[in-house]
């Protein structure tokens, strides 16, 4: 056994099995509280919730509550395991959320692979939260389940594999280009892989400035483009009339590569016929799709991110959904929409360019930290995260129209402590 | 605004909305430790329970994980106000759940009213938990709705309305015969109202030695009798071959009457008509079928039980249910079958004839309790509860071949620390 594997399932075993439990928030010590918890109290918001549903947020945890929802059909790298074995994974994301940003989450795993059950399920329990996360979900179904699922429900529904990748991938995009003196505008652009996260990220990527005539997305028959009869309607999207065909075709010049694939696909020859100051995203895990040993020997002006803890650039969902759930919660926006993933990917992108408090370096082991090569995206455990991206998400909200409550009083947040203290 | 009202509203509010919250019950300080709790390390215990399903019991909180779900369609006394409605009431079913027995709750709002949606929408997300407690969902459905998912679940499913109820009327009935110097198996029982407590509530008795002969059910209509041909199939279980149609017929010198309808419906004529030492559960809340004052007035010898907290002899759910669900689990059974029920039952009548702890006493404001006319049934503050009524699920699945472990080393258990200590 591996020591990662020893470590990881002593874990979440001991000394109790999983990582999370239920807290009791309010006093329950004598028979008066348990009168306010429970009979005769309870009827009071019952029948207050029964007049105006929306005083659901002022007496139950559903405005802070979030459902971290899967069927277990793409769980992590690992596959189709089943909705049973993606709970650890479920359980680890809400650890997640409340660590980051004090969102509460209930994970829920939901044992069909039919996207009409599925929806079907999720809708009906939907009103127990104030949010859906939609996690681990293989594609193509699960744009047609977050599709219809947003239209659905009246809170926000976001599925993180896609959207969370795209908001943080364009936050270090954006970064990595002003380093390399290129623009978004102008960017040459290879996405190798074809799946949600890809084309979720080459849909943000446009939003906020690529030419979709400049992006090349790669799947395993080569260049998709337009003279190809093999396309489903979101791979179709990105169809590119070109006459590129393969992977090394669309490399020749490009600016930017974008992995979301799998290991080693990227040859040293085809990152030597990129263009100069090429910019990698190696974000396929834990084997990054070109190591950066690999890259930086072949060429010394690359500028390189992956989805790895133990390199630069980590591109880590974990920069966005918690601070993102947080900012739509806090103005109880109803949905989570383009403007809010923009806001999010340039608060991102803009917290990489100011001064790294201490804790943050010591934290990694290094003396500093300062915007450049090394350094295009923040850290997850910069304490200003939960500040600047809810407050922006929040912010966007509003100003799209999509939030239902004013920007809130004690904003921007300060700490993960602010959220218990509203 | 009452008083009641003003404190429950603020309880419900203040200082935070809702009685709950998540807590993480495993390290996130550093980054290794998030390495463990989510990717890359999650992929251990991922792998584990694809290759054996048994395995989320020990690296996900699904042992002890249990999902309180409703419809809303008949909360407390209320009826009908739908699922978001009922959300204080489940989450406070969970606050009880945490409070006296240390099992984790997921309140669950299910948003229909079609039975076949609801059981649908259940199974499939019934793998996330270790047990289901069915709650506040309206005659005749919740009688479908609990059959079909116990069929289809392999974990407990439990109707706490049904058989909550059931089991702690039960356990106080068979001490006040004793207390009457009757038996149950001579008792003659009249049972007013007829639905999903009161069937249960009648099932059981027969399970212990009642004889459905003995038994007259009352509804709007009058005595259920086998001449009825407007009886549902719930209903016609307990047709009674008799001449007797109206209360006052069914009244004249029973031994019990249980009373699972509604306020001031047991006349004092009526409760005259009753055999000596008359047995009465008034148990509709908040105003009882008679208020114990005109009972004692109307009879010195009466036995009586409400489901209030401020008379004595309270029949309350809170005395099953935490402690029933946490013998199941803790034995992993498969089901909370008659014998649990009876088990449980069984143990809560023995209780009442111990001596009472002083805390027990204080807690309530009396100097002594003893079992007796006013001390039939334990008190919910009691501690002991958890490790005589758990042992005795926990033993009562283990004989009847529903548990898939053995009985746990550390029972039984002394309190809810014990639960977090194993």
């Amino acid at each position: 056994m591996t020591d990662l594997k020893k470590l990881a399932l002593e874990y979440h075993s001991q000394p109790r099995p999983g990582k999370i439990s239920i807290n009791v928030t309010k006093p329950t010590a004598t028979a008066k509280d348990l009168a306010l918890a429970y009979s005769p109290g309870v009827a009071e918001p019952v029948r207050e919730i029964a007049k105006d549903p929306e005083l659901a947020y002022s007496y139950t945890t559903k405005g802070n509550l979030v459902a971290v929802i899967s069927n277990g059909t793409a769980i992590l790298g690992l596959g189709d395991l089943g909705a049973l074995a993606s709970k650890p994974v479920m359980e680890g994301k809400g650890v997640l959320f409340k660590r980051f940003a004090g969102v509460d989450v209930f994970d829920i795993e939901v044992n069909t692979k039919d996207p009409k059950a599925f929806i079907e399920t999720v809708k009906n329990i939907a009103c127990t939260f104030g949010g859906i996360n939609l996690e681990d979900i293989k594609a193509p179904e699960c744009f047609e389940i977050e599709e219809k699922l947003i239209e659905l429900c009246d809170i926000p529904v976001f599925h993180d594999d896609q959207h969370g990748t795209a908001i943080v991938t364009a936050a270090g995009m954006l970064n990595a280009l002003e380093i390399a003196g290129k623009t978004i505008e102008q960017a040459k652009i290879v996405c190798l892989g074809a799946g949600a996260a890809a084309t979720s990220c080459m849909k943000l990527l446009v939003s906020i400035g690529a030419k979709k005539e400049n992006i090349y997305m790669v799947d395993r028959q080569g260049v998709i483009h337009s003279g190809r009869n093999d396309l489903n309607p979101f791979k179709a999207l990105f169809a590119n009339d070109t006459d590129k065909r393969t992977l090394a075709d669309a490399l020749k010049d490009a600016d930017v590569f974008v992995g979301l694939s799998g290991p080693n696909l990227l040859s040293a020859d085809g990152l030597k016929s990129m263009a100069s100051n090429p910019i990698v995203f190696a974000c396929s895990n834990p084997d990054p799709e070109i190591s950066p040993e690999l890259a930086h020997a072949t060429r010394s002006d690359v500028i390189m991110a992956t989805g790895r803890s133990d390199y630069p650039n980590q591109v880590n969902n974990v920069l966005g959904f918690p601070f993102i759930f947080r900012g739509a919660l806090d103005v109880r926006a109803t949905a989570i929409n383009e403007e809010m993933k923009i806001a999010a990917a340039y608060a991102l992108r803009d917290l990489a360019k100011q001064p790294v408090p201490k804790e943050v370096c010591e934290a990694y082991g290094v003396d500093s930290l300062s915007f450049g090569r090394e350094y295009i995206i923040p850290k997850p455990t910069d304490a200003r995260l939960i500040t600047i991206v809810s407050d922006a998400v929040a912010k966007a909200a509003i100003d799209s129209g999509v939030a239902t409550l004013p920007y809130p009083k004690n904003y921007p947040l300060q700490s993960v402590d602010d959220v218990f203290n509203k």
